[in-house]
């Protein structure tokens, strides 16, 4: 028996949630507790626990213990079934999902999927640039970054060597201030110690930071601790950087400067998958399918930035399943504000950044807070968040030893399993892609 | 300056190390205490402690925590230079090594690599199995394990269910029986509960070994208790099952017998890299080319049945550095054993075997153990020889959680990396590929 044909058709429809990030699975979470049953698809088989990821880049934790399984967090949800596919493509005509695996009808749809970098019409980011919204992406940052340092070893021309070893991290916001902070420790401690005949003065890491500060969103006093900081730690701050193009081995700035690197990271933006961002009803329906919402994850916009989880991304999970079980009962679905205001109170109740060991900045309601303790407070939230009591003690661990010994053990790069994993005959059939007969409503 | 112009001609002759497993790496301690200068090659960054491989392949450790940084490894080692690179050939006429970065010229040659698999001779064994002798290996096993059960619940045509979970084992030595333990309670526990609406009656891991008995090392009375602690768990212990062909979904038996399984995993034996293995002189040196030194790390072919890691592969890394000192000397080269003898007393105390939870067996001298003794000493030892405190103390608290809970929660499909870091633009130029000058000598 296929999960598509067993699963109850409930209250006369199919309910599908696309990603399972923190907006999917409390959007499914509330469906199913309001008896709906839902079925909830997601590319991989497991939940990414964004506001760390940039500490699997730095080779300070495994990434395994960043990911949790979605089957074991729905364990308890008797309601929500859960299929591991890749949607390729949403034909909102027909309302079909058109996947990798089974085609999957539905009748009402929530579109969370994970936000994707946004390149900002920049010629040759998409191309030559890593980016790290995802835990793939941060194990290939990690590879890239660590091999960068072999191949300066086994390098014999100098004059290859301050390309290979230029680190250059676009965009000044939480996630670059993060990484940046972070690789530079990791440099600084674990790396120095690994190449002790490597020439230090040739490895640069750099932040191109296009306003006139780092940390934008947050008060002028915070970004500017944060700058002075990371200088002291050696990392290189260019404010004003205004990025006109980028090639496989160069930033060029709008200012004419050039800055030739191996690795250019971007942390810029980033945007949402299947829709125009602006195009979204207040309700979070799509303006021509009212069948249809949009609550793609957009925690690495502001997530890192945030205390707390995305808790954005949970009020509109709530939000979502709101509006549709008032659509269920004939009602109109509401503004995600007024609906916000009435499921959840705000939990927005600050932002915060870790800079370096010992150095973050926060913003609690007036507050500002720069040094020790808004550093303490943001590892502490976010470790709060993490999902699975045992990672969460795991994770305690590895900090606590970083802290005490400032080694980063987990600088691996390891091969990938896939390159194998090809070899092996895949047995998908023609009768596993074939279309479900459309059942319900 | 390039490593290896820098590094010094130490006493008129270039010492290389290809491998950095147990034999390589003790045989570059060996001659760096004896002020010998070394350069250690391997293809990986880290050391990889093959008897715990298995749980990384079943969900049970994160991949990071049995793998080690060689350059951590080798920090106080003043003498060892440690190069990143793939050895692609050997010319031992005019002795220099092809990788895949630097050429790298020798005077004495020591080939330590990994074993890999050996497929006796079985047609389609080679392009239809998995292999579980490397890290990226139980990485590809385990998303392949779990991509099993994911498909299995998206597949909509029963008939090919029995197929898709069928995981057969080919071989019923250690690494058979320790991989086919593990699957099982991997299966039974947390999967039981992920899956709730499989039929688990089409679930069968099957060992086939080739002997009529499992662990064939090992007195009968040992393997036989092993075949029934399986048998109890739900293993399937096909003896006397001698492979004919392997094909990309079946295996055929010589008796007729075909088992259809999309998962097919070769454990029936290991090879040496690089060379016929009959073909090594008792000094370990090639029979043609004194200076080269072959002590393939054959831990897999012994280490899992051994209490203790691989002291054979120590007690040839050991060996091989006493017969290079006593070339330099102008002395011959001792025979491995009375090498052995001389330098290390023989720590092959006993061999054991780890079946499921609280069940092992040992055999310690003329003591036969069965049961939880045995079990306790198994991880016990391996855990005491496993590099990095910080690794030991996470890999105990991960078993005491696995024991106490019986939950695997490292069980995600993790995507490739590298499928990523391909999209990033190779900088490596024929410079970095050329020959470096003779020197030396």
């Amino acid at each position: 028996m296929h999960i598509l044909e067993t699963m109850t058709v409930s209250q006369g429809s199919r309910f599908v949630i696309v990603g399972a990030g923190v907006g999917g699975l409390v959007a499914a979470r509330s469906l199913a507790s309001a008896g709906v049953e839902v079925l909830l698809v997601d590319r991989h088989n497991y939940h990414s626990f964004v506001p760390l990821i940039y500490q699997v880049a730095a080779a300070q934790l495994p990434p395994e213990l960043i990911a949790y399984p979605i089957r074991r967090i729905l364990r308890r949800q008797n309601n929500v079934h859960f299929l591991m596919t890749e949607v390729k493509q949403i034909d909102f005509t027909d309302r079909v999902l058109e996947t990798d695996g089974p085609t999957i009808p539905y009748d009402f749809l929530v579109l969370a999927t994970e936000s994707q970098s946004q390149f900002l019409g920049v010629p040759g980011a998409a191309e030559n640039t890593l980016p790290l919204t995802t835990i793939a992406e941060a194990l290939t940052l990690r590879n890239h970054f660590l091999h960068c340092f072999e191949r300066a070893v086994a390098f014999r021309d100098p004059a290859q060597l301050p390309q290979l070893l230029t680190f250059a991290i676009v965009g000044g916001g939480p996630a670059g201030v993060e990484l940046a902070g972070a690789w530079m420790e990791l440099i600084k401690g674990p790396l120095a110690k690994d190449y002790p005949h490597l020439d230090w003065q040739q490895v640069r890491v750099i932040i191109l930071q296009s306003a006139n500060r780092l940390l934008p969103h947050l008060p002028r006093r915070l970004g500017e601790y944060a700058q002075k900081q990371l200088r002291k730690l050696g990392v290189k701050v260019h404010l004003q950087a205004r990025v006109r193009e980028v090639t496989a081995d160069a930033v060029y700035l709008e200012d004419g400067t050039i800055i030739n690197a191996s690795t250019i990271v971007w942390t810029a933006g980033v945007e949402a998958h299947f829709r125009d961002p602006t195009a979204v009803e207040p309700t979070l329906q799509l303006p021509e399918h009212p069948e249809v919402y949009a609550i793609e994850d957009l925690s690495l916009l502001e997530g890192q930035a945030l205390i707390g989880v995305a808790p954005t991304a949970q009020q509109l999970g709530v939000a979502v399943a709101r509006n549709i079980l008032l659509q269920l009962k004939g009602e109109d679905p509401l503004p995600f504000q007024d609906c916000a205001a009435r499921t959840l109170r705000d939990r927005d109740i600050g932002r915060a950044a870790i800079i370096k060991r010992n150095a973050g900045v926060a913003k609690l309601g007036k507050l500002n807070l720069t040094g020790f303790l808004p550093w303490l407070l943001c590892l502490g939230v976010r470790w709060f968040y993490l999902p699975g009591f045992r990672n969460r003690l795991a994770v305690l661990y590895h900090w606590i030893c970083d802290y005490l010994w400032g080694d980063r053990p987990y600088r691996h790069i390891l091969p990938s399993p896939d390159a194998i994993a090809s070899e092996i005959p895949d047995i998908v059939t023609e009768s596993e892609k074939s279309s479900i007969p459309e059942g319900g409503k």
